[in-house]
C-alpha cells in the first residue's frame, strides 16, 4: 500500500486485466506467476464477480476502454467458468489467456466426462468441511500464537518454536489460512535457555514441534526495525540468542530450518512436506 | 485435517500431481479451480521446489510409479520455469497441464521480449518492498485484532466493525496476508448499542470502516459450536445483536456486506474493491 513512495509509473507500461466469476484470486495469482517472468512492469486491474451478461459487457467495454487509451491491447487473465461469458469477454480487444477453458477441454476428453461449469470454487464453499476447518485453525492457530496458551495442544498439527521474530507467527497464520492445518507457536526465549530446556508443556509433544532459526544478521535487521538501538536487537544478543536456540534444538532432536531468505510461502510448504503425508484428497 | 472422517476413498479415483520449482501453490491452486469443475474425486500428490535434474527425473519416476499402480495416466499440473525442467517432466506417462509454457509463449510473442526463465515467485522474493509491507500488515492486524489497540489507527488502510464471530478477524488476517492490506478490527458490543455510539477510537476513521453483517440464524449456529446453549449463542440475543448493529451501522452513514453464504476470500475482495481503487502496479 505504498504505491506513492515507488518511481513514476512508466505511461507505455502494458495493462493487465485479472476477470473472474468469482474473487478473481486465482487468475490473479497464477498470472502474477506468469508476468514476473518478463522484466516489465504491468498495470494491473482487477475485475471480480463477473458473474452474469451485463457484468460481462460492462468487462469487455473497460477493456476496450483501456485499448483506446493505450494504444496497444492488454492482457486478459481469465478464470470465467461458463463458455458463454467466457466467449463474451474474448470480444474485447485483448490478448486472451483464459485459464478454464484452455485445460477443461482436455481434461474432459481425457476423463470421459463433460464439467459442470458450476462457478467453481465459491459454490457452497462456506458450507463445505474443508473451509469450516480452515476457519478452525485459524482460531486455533491465534489463539496458541506466541505461547498464548497450553489449552489444547493435543490437537495441534505442528507447533513452531525458534526466537521472537523469526518467522513462527506469519509461518502458522498461513498454514491455517491456506492448508488447514492447526499451528501452535511458542518462543523460545532467554529464560529457557538459562534453564537448558524447551517450555515445559512441549517435550510430550516432541514428535509434532518444528524449529525456525534465522541468521544472527538478518535477525538484528529485522528487530532494530521494530526497536532501533536496543539490547533486544543487537548482533550480539542476536548471536546469543540463536546459537543456544539451535543448541538447544539440536540436544532435544527437533527438526528445523532456516527462514532468512525463504518466504512464508516456502517456509510453510516445506514444513507441510516435512509433518504430514503429501497425499490428500479433495 | 479430517481425513479419516470421509468416506472410503474410491480406488479408481484419479491422481493428480503439482509439480512446481517453487511452492506450488499456484499450480495447486489453480489446480483445484480446474478440478472442482468436475464431480469427481482425486488423490492429490504435491512435489514442490522440483528446481534441478536430480528431483526432475525423481518427480517422472513417482508420476510413471503411479501411472502402473493406477492402471491409468496422473494429470500433473506444472509450474516449472525452465524449459529444460519442464520438458524432463513431460517425459512422464501424464496429461501435462503446464502452466507456464502455454502462456509465456504467446505472451513473449505479444510483449516482443523473452522471458527470463526465472525461478518466479520465490526469487528474492523476502528482499522486496512488497513482501516486507505484507509481512508489516500481518503484524499490524494482529496487534489490531478484537479492538485490542487503539493506537495507530491512522496507519490502518481498513477498520472492519461487527458484532462477535461475524467474520472479522478471519477477513483481516486474510486482506493481510493476500493483499499486504492493513485491517483493524472492533467488535461491536452490547455496551456500544446501549451507548448508542460507535466504540469513541472510531467516529474520526468512519471513511475507512467496513461493517460486516450475518442472519442471526447463521450467526447462532456458529456461536452455537462454541458455547452450546449459552444466552451468548441464543437466536433471540443474535437477533437483538444483529437488529442493533445494523442500526448503528445504518445510522453512522458505515458501508456494510453479509458474510452469511460469503467465503473469507470473497469477503476480502469485496472490502478490497471498496476501500481502494482497482489499479495497482506491480
Amino acid at each position: 500500500m505504498t504505491t506513492e513512495a515507488r518511481p513514476p509509473f512508466p505511461t507505455s507500461a502494458r495493462t493487465v486485466f485479472f476477470v473472474s466469476d468469482g474473487t478473481g484470486i486465482t487468475a490473479e495469482t497464477f498470472g502474477h506467476a506468469v508476468l514476473t517472468q518478463f522484466e516489465m512492469r504491468f498495470r494491473q486491474i482487477r475485475l471480480p464477480f463477473i458473474d452474469d451478461d451485463a457484468k460481462a459487457f460492462e468487462a469487455v467495454r473497460r477493456i476496450n476502454d483501456v485499448f483506446r487509451q493505450d494504444g496497444q491491447r492488454p492482457i486478459v487473465f481469465s478464470t470465467l467458468v461458463k463458455p458463454h461469458l467466457s466467449n463474451l469477454i474474448r470480444q474485447a480487444n485483448g490478448l486472451h489467456m483464459d485459464l478454464i477453458q484452455t485445460f477443461v477441454a482436455p481434461l474432459e476428453q481425457e476423463l470421459g466426462v463433460k464439467s459442470t461449469h458450476t462457478i467453481g470454487r465459491s459454490h457452497n464453499i462456506v458450507d463445505s468441511e474443508e473451509y469450516k476447518n480452515r476457519i478452525e485453525a485459524i482460531n486455533f492457530s491465534l489463539a496458541h500464537d506466541d505461547g498464548q496458551s497450553h489449552k489444547n495442544l493435543a490437537a495441534a498439527d505442528v507447533i513452531l518454536v525458534g526466537v521472537s521474530r523469526s518467522g513462527k507467527t506469519p509461518t502458522s497464520l498461513y498454514l491455517a489460512m491456506q492448508y488447514g492445518i492447526k499451528a501452535a507457536n511458542y518462543p523460545l526465549i532467554p529464560d529457557d535457555f538459562e534453564r537448558g530446556k524447551l517450555p515445559s508443556a512441549l517435550p510430550e509433544f516432541r514428535q509434532k514441534i518444528f524449529g525456525l532459526t534465522i541468521t544472527p544478521e538478518r535477525l538484528s535487521e529485522i528487530r532494530n526495525e521494530r526497536r532501533a538501538g536496543s539490547k533486544y536487537a543487537s548482533i550480539e544478543n542476536c548471536r546469543y540468542e540463536i546459537n543456544e536456540a539451535e543448541t538447544m534444538m539440536r540436544r532435544e532432536g527437533i527438526r528445523w530450518l532456516s527462514s532468512t531468505t525463504k518466504s512464508i510461502e516456502e517456509i510453510a510448504t516445506t514444513i507441510l512436506q516435512e509433518i504430514k503425508p503429501d497425499r490428500r484428497e479433495y
